[in-house]
Formats: C-alpha cells, structure tokens, sequence
C-alpha cells in the first residue's frame, strides 16, 4: 500500500479494497507529435480531487473515456489491461519502477456514433437541462423519436460499455472492490456492475444538482425510472449536498413509490438498503497555493495591477459560459447598480473570464450572443471599459484574478459545488468579497460569509454588489478569513476521507 | 336558511355559519345598455361551482372585483353594503322578495394602476408562470425594481384592499364568519383577516398548481415568504391533488423551516395548526347535461357530424392559447402518429377550438403565432383540412365537439385541474378516449380510465394518440362509462361539502 499516510482520522489506506474509479473525462490525455507521445494532465475540480485519490492508492484503477486519437490508440494496444502511468515530472506513460506518483488507467474506447448520441444527444443538453432547470418548457424539450433511441443505443449502451470495463476491473482483483462511479454520464452502470460483481461496494457522486421529483417528470416514465433504478444498484448514492441527497430519496419516493426514511436518509429497494449520503467537493488547497506562487501567475497579476490601478475596484466572475451560470443577469445586475450608483461609474470594472462551452448545443451558442449583446449594451451606457470580457480559458490568469478581485460574483441560476467561491476565498487577498447565489451547492457551507444572492432578482444582485463593494474593510477581512478556514478544513482530502469512512461502516464492507 | 336541502351526508345548512366568499371574478358582470342596466354571468369552473354553493346559502356574500365601468358605478353606490341579485330568469339586480335563486355581492373598485400591477405584473405573468413552471430560467424571470414595487404597491396593495372588504363583511355579521378565499390573486388576504377577525375561520383554495419549494427560488425569499406566511393565516389550505397539498408543506419546511406532518398533513406556524387538505373540484353535472340538451349544442352538432360524416374521426382539444395547455406538442404528436401510420391521413382530423387569452403577455402572444405556425406546416403536409384550428371561445360548440370527439387530447404542461377531460367525458357518445396528462390535477381521479400522456414527449403522445384512434369499441365505452361515473360522484357538491364537513370538524369550528 502506499507510503504516503493520508492525513486525518481515516486513512484512506484503511479501507484494504482495490478502488477501481469510473468518471468520463480522465486525468490524462494523450496526443502524438513529431516527439512521440505526449500527455497531457486534465483539469476541473472531478479530475483534480480523484487524481489525488489515485495518487494514494496504487492499486486504484481509473476507468475512463478514450478521448483523443491517440487515447483511442493506447486502448487498443493495452486491450482491458490498465496502463501505468507516472504523473511526474510530466504525465507519461511508465514502463518500469518510477518514483513519485502513478495511475493506472483504463482508457475505453466508445463507437462515435454512439458516443455522440450518449454525450451530445443525452448527458449533456437532456439531463444537464433538467438537472439545472434550464428548459423553457413551453417549447423544450420535444422528446421524438430520435431522443428514445439515443437513449437506448446511445446513453445506455455506453453505460452497458463502461460497466463491462469496470466489471472486468473488478474481476481482475477477484470480484471485491470499491467501485467509484461519477457524475451524469453513468446513472445506469451501477445497477449493471452490482449484478455481475455482488462482492463489490458501489458507490456513485453526482456531482451537479439532483432536482426535486417533479423537475423529472420531464423526462417520460421509462427513463426517468431507468435512471433511479440504475442509481439504486449502489451501495451510497453521494451529493454535494443536503438539498440534492433529500431530493434524491424524494424522487424514489414519489416517482417509483420506494419507501425511504428521510432521518435516516435511506431508500429501500429490491430488499437492500441504500444510503443517500453528501460530501461538499473542495479544492486541493496546496495545489490552488503552489500555483499562487507561480510565475505564470505572478506575471498576471502585475499586468492586473497596471490595469485596475491601486484605485480601481474589480468586480470578477470566472465561468464557462453555461446559462446556468447567469451571466446576462449578472451584468445587468452591474448595469443597475451602476445606474442606481452613478458615482461609481469609472471607479470599479467588471472582469469576465468565460470559458466558451459547448458551442454545438444551440442554447449555448445562443448564450454566447446573449453575453456579448448586453456587454455591449452597458459599455455603451458606461464606458467602453466597464467590462472586460475575455472569452477564453486561462487558469493562470483566473488565479490571478481570484486574488486581486473586490468582489467574486457567483450568482447561478444551479450549480452543484461552484468551486470558484471555494478558489477565490482561499487565494484572495484584497478582502475580496464573495457574492454567492443561494443555489449553489458552496451555500451550505459559504453562505454566512457572503452575500448571498437570488439569481433571478436582478435588484437584489445589484444592491448586493454595492454592498459588497462599500462593506468597510475589516468585515470583509473578517469573512474573507472566515470561508478561507471553512475551505481549508473541508478540503479535498477530508471530502474522499468521509466517503471513506462511510464506506467502511456499510454493512457489505465486513461481509467480504 | 335555505329552503333547498344539499344532496348528500353533510348538509351545507348544518355549517351555521355565515359565508363570506371572495375570488377575483364574480358571477356577474354589469353594463348599461340603451335598455338600462344588464347582467352578464360569468362562466369558467370555479364560478360556477361557487355560484352553486353561493345559491344554497343565502346568507352568503361574495366579495370580487368590480370589472366593467357599469360594476364600478354600482360598487360606488352601494358602497359597503352587498347588492342582492336575482340569477333568474335572467341575473339582475333585486328590488325586493323575488323567488328563485339569489346572490349578495361585494363589487370592489380598485385603482386601474394598482389592478395593473396586481393582475398584469405579479398574478398572471409571474405568479401564474412560476407555478406552472412556464419560466425558461436561463433568460426569464428578470426581477426588477419594477417587479419588486409591483409586489407592494400592486399585489400586497390589492390584497389588502380586498382583505378590508372581506373584514368589513365579516363584521357585518357580528366577526364570526367562514371566509373562503380563492385562487392565486389572494395569498396574503387570510392574514390580514385572521389579525382583524380573529373568530372567523378562514379557508383558502388554490385553483392551480402548487409547485414544489425550489420552484418558489424563482422568488427571492421576502416575496416567496410573504406568501407563503400570508397563507399560514388561514385554518385550511386546499388544492386539487395530494401532489400540492404535500409541495405546499414541503415549502413550509424547506422554505420557511416550519415544522410539518406530511402524515396528518399538518404545518404548525405561530402556535396554530394549518390543515393542508385536497378537493378535487368538478363541474355541475345537471347542468352540463341541460346544456347538451340546448338547440346551441343541437345545431352545433349536426354542423360536426356533416362535416365529419361517419367515418371520419375527431381528435379534439378545448384549450384557451396558453403555453401551460402545451397546443404545439400535441399538433406535434398528431404530426408524428400520421407520419408513423400514412393510412390514417384523411380518416382523422384534430379539430381545436381554442380561445386566445393574455395577448398583453408577451409568451402568449408569441404562443398564438407558434401554434398558427405549426397547424400552417401540418396541413400543407396532411392536407389542408387535416387539423380544423378556430380561435374562439364558443361553449355550446365546445359541448358539441366533446359529444362528438372519438380523442380528447389534454397534454398539459401542467394544470391545476383541467375541468375539460370532465365535461367531455359526461357527455360523449361516441366511446371518445381521453388523453390526460399526468400534470393535470385530474389525472389523480381519471388516470386510471384515461390513456396518460407525458408532456414533453411527442412520441409517446403519437403514440397514445394511435392507440385511442384503433382502441376496441367496447374497451372505449368501459372506460367512458367508468370516468363519467367517477365524474357524477365526485361532483361539484361534493366538492364542496367536503370542504365543509373538514372545516365542521375544525376545533375553532365549536369554539365560536
């Protein structure tokens, strides 16, 4: 087992089970220059916090989707056996005993057609829209044909995929594992998994907002009951939050009729019980800290400074630009305060950081005019520079950011986690202040220290920008240093380190 | 009281107690012609179900808005005082001891502007579209200091004015009434008459859907609050269904942290219990069947039956042009089911009566549009006569068509009740089947007799649509004669003495 000794009560070490993990996107890339192969680490908050997981356990197995060509390549060289890799001091792939750091990976390789139809037809518009209740349901979604199928060839034949690999995985260690499973993408692999591997632990994070019964009641009878059905085949069903887990065991119990114990957060299904459980995502602090310190980072920052001067003040917001991220109404929230303010016109800007995002799904592309229109409208209105709008994605430079802003605004529409609350308080030192949309999963534990806003009460958002920008400045300090400690105590290790213990107490963990 | 016994075990008499009723459209309207002043009766379900209970109780007032100029002459020269009206042979304004039925009305006049922002900024746009989940959130609602000041100065500012009418008729009647309010123009009225009456026992029924707590997010909390806790002044909140009955005490819990017994459907506020309680309403079954026999409805049908003939079949749909009614999806659905089965083209026609509403709401306008776009591209598809749209309102045709129908479609969205699935199935002859949505209110009573449609899936809508146009005669006239059946049982009276018999049972009821 590894040497590293996992801080806290409970080490991961403990657990004395083969981890194999199972999320779409995985921690490297790889592509082929004129070099050779390369590989390229992956980032977002899912891939960052299972990356350190796997660090720790040498025997975890990471199943994951082939993306790239060359991805598709290694898959099929290595067939079902995992590929090491040292992720140090550049990702590789390992031929023999490395130090530091290694993963072992199991790229799979998914048919394009069906993929297309499991992630661009599926996952990301049909259950990413109804998970953060993003239909205008007057006219979206119509469900024909073609979506009934692509959820059979395309969402559930993937799952099907992905289970045998993680199947395989798991009988590889002789049948008893934690199987890990993430995110939207694989509702239905559990319930695969667990009759092909009865010895194993099964757990499943959802990582964006579990709505409430009705939102579901989008989608028809059939699916929406293959979906909980696939969920029930875990052992832990895990959230970001309260909120998501209850609504969870409020969907099995309104749409498939299961009795749950909402004290006790469990459901009852098929004679096994299963536990609805959350475990806020966080940071890895050291990381967010090392790259403060980065010349990459160092640079930017003294360009922001020549930009905003020592007098200006810098309203931020880092996003992709998903419609669940209200970013319109966040600039007419500026646009009013300014208007209601009209003193501070000239003394505070607003810089937007927003990642272009899934510019094949019509409401996205949409979005993007949307965001563009009315920057245009207000620097019209107040000044060519009120907003700097970069449409890009620059990781340095949002860390730059995150610690000269005044004000972070978050204002979601729905949001699992939002990790950039969890960035900007940590790395922050201007007493930078976080206005925090109470839709976000970060509100349960960030809440009492921002200002908390309602995202679709563009006043509301304005008077609180304004607040945020005239609070004196030992209350901002005060807050500021308040989150930061909440963020560091609820890090990324102690959000695996419970799943971990959870796991430990389940009845299945001693049964063997 | 009343010569007139009410049907069934609880008598309407034995309450006791007089009724003060109020809803913001009355049962008559006023005009003034050259032959002097008129009487026009209103129509709609919950008028004539009030009308019905109104007509048992001639101790009852019935506080509503003044509508027309001639209303607003009377509310001033009455004043305080109710106007007696005699509703037979034609309603009018009663000068003495006439025999037949009677009604005591409260006309109240309200300042245009204020009634703008009450009806056409607060009650119909934003609180009608948040609980029929109407809202495509990524870019609607913007709340803005225009909404905000709607609220109060609008909205809360009505409500009160309404609330002092009520109070006024209360203590008319020595401050111990039953008070039962109506609808979602009237949230925050129980709380006010609970302070100034506090003998009086005071009922609220919500005629729509009552969504589930994080739909209410679409509100920040001051507003989202007020109405809940305007609410809580009543002894008895009723809905439809058990669905929004329960959403109703979820949102006391998640929303204002009150403790609730979803057993005994319970909220405890303020050291008093609130009943959360469920009646489905009906329609008076006598007179839909006087109706049937009219020469209106007689002419009308031998206008369908030429030119339906014998053979062709008629899918029908009585909708106002409301998005929440979901028009476009099923002229979808009928598109979809002739492209699945060509044999069918010229052998069924949908014939859609639909009457427009709310043209000075943007969304509806433009839902007019989409529906004229999409019956435009079906016919030049299937054939010029294949769907038979009239944007009208027509009663006696709408009786007709549902005596002819061989489908009725009722896909909505979502709605409260959907009083057309009950007319038609008292009066069809022909084994027509009903196509219910599982978002109707009525779906709970008739579901089990209908073919449940999905909303948002067109295909199963298709679907649904050939399985009724080829179902064996005699299963379709089993399950006419079963939903007619439950239909006579759960009528409008019931509806009623069911409501009353729960409030005989409330403790406060012998307190006095």
């Amino acid at each position: 087992m590894s040497e590293q000794p996992a801080t806290g009560q409970t080490p991961i070490d403990a657990l004395g089970l083969p981890v194999v993990l199972l999320s779409h996107r995985g921690p490297v890339s790889f592509a082929r220059s004129a070099a050779g192969r390369t590989a390229q680490r992956g980032s977002g908050g899912l891939v960052t916090a299972l990356t350190g997981l796997a660090g720790h356990l040498p025997e975890a197995v990471w199943v994951c989707a082939a993306t790239s060509d060359e991805d598709r390549r290694i898959a099929v060289e290595y067939g079902d056996k995992a590929v090491d890799v040292a992720l140090e001091p550049a990702a590789h792939i390992s031929e023999g005993d490395e130090p530091g750091p290694h993963l072992r990976l199991r790229l799979v390789d998914v048919d394009p057609r069906q993929h297309e139809d499991f992630y661009s037809v599926i996952a990301n518009p049909l259950l990413w829209f109804v998970q953060h209740g993003l239909y205008g349901l007057a006219s979206a979604p119509e469900l024909t044909r073609r979506e009934r199928e692509a959820f059979d060839t395309g969402y559930a034949a993937v799952n099907a995929h992905f289970a045998d690999a993680v199947v395989e995985q798991v009988h590889a260690h002789g049948g008893r594992a934690l199987v890990m499973l993430h995110d939207y993408h694989f509702y239905l692999v559990a319930e695969r998994v667990r009759r092909e591997c009865p010895r194993a632990l099964i757990t499943h994070f959802t990582h964006i907002p579990w709505p409430e019964p009705d939102s579901w009641r989008v989608l028809p009878p059939d699916l929406r009951e293959r979906i909980f059905r696939g969920m029930l085949g875990n052992d832990v069903v895990a959230f970001h939050t309260r909120r998501f887990a209850r609504n969870f065991l409020l969907g099995c119990q309104e749409l498939l009729g299961l009795r749950v114990d909402l004290d006790a957060m469990t459901v009852t299904a098929g004679g096994r019980e299963v536990l609805a459980r959350y475990y806020p995502i966080s940071v890895d602090v050291a990381s967010m800290e090392a790259m403060m310190g980065s010349d990459a980072v160092q640079e930017h920052l003294q360009a922001l400074d020549e930009a905003f001067l020592s007098d200006r003040k810098m309203i931020l917001r880092v996003d992709r630009t998903d419609p669940s991220k209200n970013i319109v109404r966040g600039f007419r929230a500026f646009d009013t305060m300014l208007g209601d303010h009209p003193e501070l016109v000239g003394t505070v800007r607003f810089f937007a950081l927003l990642q272009p995002s899934r510019q094949d799904i019509p409401e996205y592309f949409d979005y993007i005019g949307a965001i563009g229109g009315v920057v245009a409208e207000i620097n019209a209105r107040h000044g060519a520079d009120a907003i700097e709008l970069r449409l890009e994605s620059d990781l340095p430079l949002a860390v730059a950011a995150y610690s000269r802003c005044d004000v972070l605004m978050v204002n979601a529409l729905n949001d699992g986690m939002n990790l950039v609350a969890k960035e900007m308080v940590l790395v922050n030192s201007r007493g930078g202040v976080l206005l925090l949309s109470e839709n976000t999963g970060a509100h349960e534990e960030l809440g009492e220290f921002a200002i908390t806003v309602y995202p679709f009460d563009i006043q509301q958002q304005a008077d609180a920008l304004y607040a945020a920008l005239t609070m004196p400045a030992a209350e901002r300090q005060d807050r500021l240093v308040a989150a930061a400690a909440v963020v560091r105590h609820n890090d990324v290790g102690r959000w695996l380190r419970r799943q971990i213990r959870d796991v430990l107490r389940l009845p299945a963990a001693t049964d063997g």
